[in-house]
């Protein structure tokens, strides 16, 4: 039962992107930045829906596969679930599709009024709550029964949980591109390093994968 | 004949470091980013003078070499040479010892008043001079006589080369630690890949090296 946490980042840090517009949510730069993954066997399976068997299988796939493997419940900020981009509609249901990849309980930090889960085909239920990271964790790990509980992101989220001293594992993909802008995985996280081990693999596809294990 | 940048850098993308004191001027976080460096054959020989033939021979080492080899001529911040920490210091020689690694024209650049050459044991020679980056890489070629001109550093001036379009080969070492603070390598340098191949190896020291090759 651990804490993990798995994010795409550039080489100089950029765990999101500036680029986004009602009309391309995620931005060019986030084609860019997630393409290998996006790529892999197991997201064209797991996120796209694709049962074509057609991808990725290397060592990006490897990852994508651990990515989904023994999560029982997902934390993750309002503005990866699209709480910022559609702030005044009761009705949005997120951008993750009618089947959303996690097939878990997800819990979505928000500082708004309260809303009613929201489920999903798949297995994924939506929960909104208003807490600490401590706090989210606490009711994230009771309905992973066991399992390893996920923060999804964003950045911002992860970092808070990185700081809070809560993740036993931080996987980070870094794709060789410089953002030049977005918001940074690594501020204000000086010596994170001391209290993991850290290993390093360079994927087919040039990714660098790097994982911080307790 | 190329323009080259090798740099250690840390995982959050600090290529200097914020703790340096009179008493020691490299600073604590300096040995541990560039410490497996240090452990190498080559910068054991060739910057320690040590002929023992200890030190390690792996990948770092084939860097390390590749870091002296085929360059004639350096260009160096004043910082990197010293002159911000010995400003009134007419005498000061750098702090590369009697017997600096380069073995080649350093040329050093500083805003401010002019200094002679200081011809140095071993072939090096440190010339300063108040030039644009294109006025010194002229400088610098001519001098480099067919070989490469290598950009030694600080993190600024090797932006301000990358950022004009200067440079033919960049090489990180990205130790696996996070400094939280310094100068950034990265800063301003967005798409900086779209005009180069990248390349990305991981040493058995845990350091990984990503090359930047037009």
């Amino acid at each position: 039962m651990a804490v993990r946490v798995d994010l795409n980042i550039s080489l100089d840090g950029f765990a999101t992107t500036a680029d986004q517009t009602p009309e391309n949510p995620m931005g060019e730069d986030w084609s860019r930045l997630v393409a290998a993954y996006i790529a892999t066997r197991t997201f064209r399976e797991r996120v796209l829906h694709d049962a074509s068997g057609e991808g990725t299988t290397g060592v990006d796939d490897s990852y994508a596969k651990a990515y989904f493997a023994e999560v029982g419940a997902e934390i993750m900020g309002a503005g990866m679930f699209g709480l910022h981009s559609f702030p005044d509609d009761p009705d949005w249901r997120g951008w993750w599709g009618d089947e959303p990849p996690f097939r878990t309980p997800v819990f979505v930090l928000t500082h708004t009024a309260p809303r009613p889960p929201i489920e999903m085909a798949g297995g994924t239920t939506f929960h909104f709550l208003s807490a600490t990271p401590e706090e989210a964790l606490d009711r994230a790990l009771e309905a992973a029964d066991g399992k390893d509980v996920r923060i999804g992101g964003g950045a911002t989220v992860a970092r808070d949980f990185l700081k809070a001293g809560l993740v036993d594992q931080l996987h980070v993909a870094i794709a060789p591109i410089l953002l030049g802008g977005g918001i940074r995985l690594w501020d204000d996280l000086r010596g994170l390093e001391s209290g993991y081990s850290v290993t390093t693999e360079v994927a087919e596809s040039g990714i660098t994968h790097v994982t911080f294990r307790r």
